[in-house]
């Protein structure tokens, strides 16, 4: 019998009018399905390109240039990773971006008072604070603390309770990355059953909530698919038995090979959102997802590969909440 | 063969260590569930005697009595009927309430004055706009006009932002209803399924988002199912299929008999948020629910009765909120 390699096409939105899923049949005559991979990174350079010549065109209208403000508090290496990268992209896209360090012992008053400082500066249209905090602080209070227009996040109560609402808002970046790239894929949602693997509140119940939602609504964001929010509590029988039911699955745990080929309907789109550390059998260090990458391919229809999946699709969107931002303060500006 | 009528049991929580369902066997031999009736009525009156004994021991204690005031613009027969009950209540309960009514020529920018007077009166704890409004106000821009604090529906933007993110919050009351009705009758909801079938605002999502949350957060509303969220595009046969898999099942659509016995697993609970005005075939007006009663409770665990099941519940949860509001505005004087 001739073994098979799974034939796996990486595609960008560029070519989705041309592209398709094979199938093919092996030696014994069963129909496989060749995951089409959503590439995160080639879509993320797009929507880049874009920004950058909305921004261009913006600023040569007579507008400022949009301005983020990144603070990060403390030394953990992953957070100033994050950070430089999205300096580097804001660049890239032509935004104003400048990173402000401060040590672990500054106290959350004197936090407070420079995010204050950056609601109170008329150049600055993105405030984004690097999570996790270190020490004592209150997130939550630190991230309200955000003037609401400016929280490119969208972690200011406001933003969650507009998202919650189907109103226009700033959505939180990864939330809005698994959207987008439903909708620049063109991943049918509507009536669909969508499962959603995690419930931080962040990611999980964000996108879980855009799933549902009417599309009718003012914000746009709506998908009416129906969705299940499953969680660690869900037991693995149940959680096998509701993704096998789903057209789509969308995963946020940072468990590794969670989600395997026999929980899969063959054809669905699997999105991953997990990023974990792990070293391998070799002794090198690798970024894996959720999803058993390898299995999950060859049943599924769509998915996304980590790393260069929903992670470079985060960064764009900060990019597009920042620009969004600026817009919306020139509008409020002009009409005060 | 003998014919068997369902036996219902109508119990109330305080007799719920004793109740228990039972199965018995027709002559065929084959075991019937007959549903415990979750008797709304009862259990709103219980909580209503226990807020009834707090707030007298509350002022009692010197604080001032708890004050809500229910504004209602038009006249549409069914809301003054709603805002009668609310007010009706409140008076069972020790709560001042006061209806204030205006004719449907009422302009927006004069209803908000009002509510924005009303914020200010540190004589008022709790504050509802009953709702549709008419012509063309804008019913968020009213919700949020309502200082949160004092909201007692949990429709503001802040309270929703809050439940959403797990915070202690005001919660809308018929969403708080469900919720407490699941708690006080010992439904098990850890890492169960549970169908929550609608998607509004003001009870279907606010439900599904407790339903699925963490217990152990601040709010103290988390339920720990594994949710699923149905509405009017989830196909007729995936809304069966999800629903036979549940095990608690929530409606509130107003489409009558939507819920029908072969969409519910033997034993579930089937809360029934639907209220439909209907003429049944000897001209007489009923209210019905979403669920058709009469077979699901033959295969249902537990079951509400509509009426008498979540309506009593909602405007007995009104009350709470109101008390609720009034313990925190009372704090916060004592802090500053």
């Amino acid at each position: 019998m001739m073994k098979l390699m799974p034939c796996l096409k990486i595609v960008s939105t560029n070519l989705r009018f041309t592209m398709r899923s094979h199938s093919y049949f092996d030696s014994l005559g069963s129909a496989r399905i060749m995951a089409q991979i959503l590439d995160g990174k080639a879509l993320a350079k797009e929507i880049k390109d874009e920004l950058k010549i909305k921004i261009n065109n913006w600023v040569t209208l007579g507008n400022k240039t949009p301005t983020l403000r990144c603070i990060i508090v403390g030394d953990d290496p992953a957070s100033h990773t994050y950070v430089r990268n999205k300096i580097q992209a804001a660049k890239d896209v032509g935004i104003s971006a400048e990173t402000m360090k401060y040590n672990s012992t500054l106290i959350q008053e004197d936090l407070l008072k420079i995010i204050d400082g950056l609601n109170k500066d008329k150049e600055v249209d993105g405030i984004l604070v690097q999570l996790p905090l270190p020490g004592d602080m209150d997130e939550r209070k630190i991230c309200n603390a955000v003037a609401p227009e400016k929280d490119v996040d969208g972690f200011h109560i406001i933003n969650v309770g507009q998202l919650c609402l189907d109103m226009p808002t700033i959505v939180p970046a990864t939330a809005l990355a698994v959207i987008e790239m439903l909708k620049r894929f063109k991943i049918d949602t509507f009536g669909r059953n969508a499962v959603v693997v995690g419930r931080s509140k962040n990611v999980g119940m964000p996108i879980a909530m855009m799933l549902h939602s009417d599309m009718r609504h003012d914000s746009g964001l709506g998908m009416d698919a129906t969705v299940t929010i499953c969680h660690r509590y869900t037991p693995a029988e149940q959680l096998e038995k509701l993704c096998r039911n789903a057209d789509i699955v969308i995963t946020a745990t940072g468990i590794p090979k969670l989600i395997k080929a026999n929980m899969i309907k063959p054809g669905a789109t699997v999105i991953d959102v997990g990023i974990t550390r792990i070293v391998d059998e070799q002794g090198n260090t690798k970024l894996v997802g959720d999803v058993d990458f390898d299995e999950v391919s060859k049943i599924a229809g769509n998915i996304t590969p980590v790393p260069g999946g929903v992670g470079p699709m985060t960064v764009a969107m900060l990019m597009h909440n920042t620009f969004q931002a600026a817009q919306k303060l020139r509008e409020a500006e002009i009409e005060n």
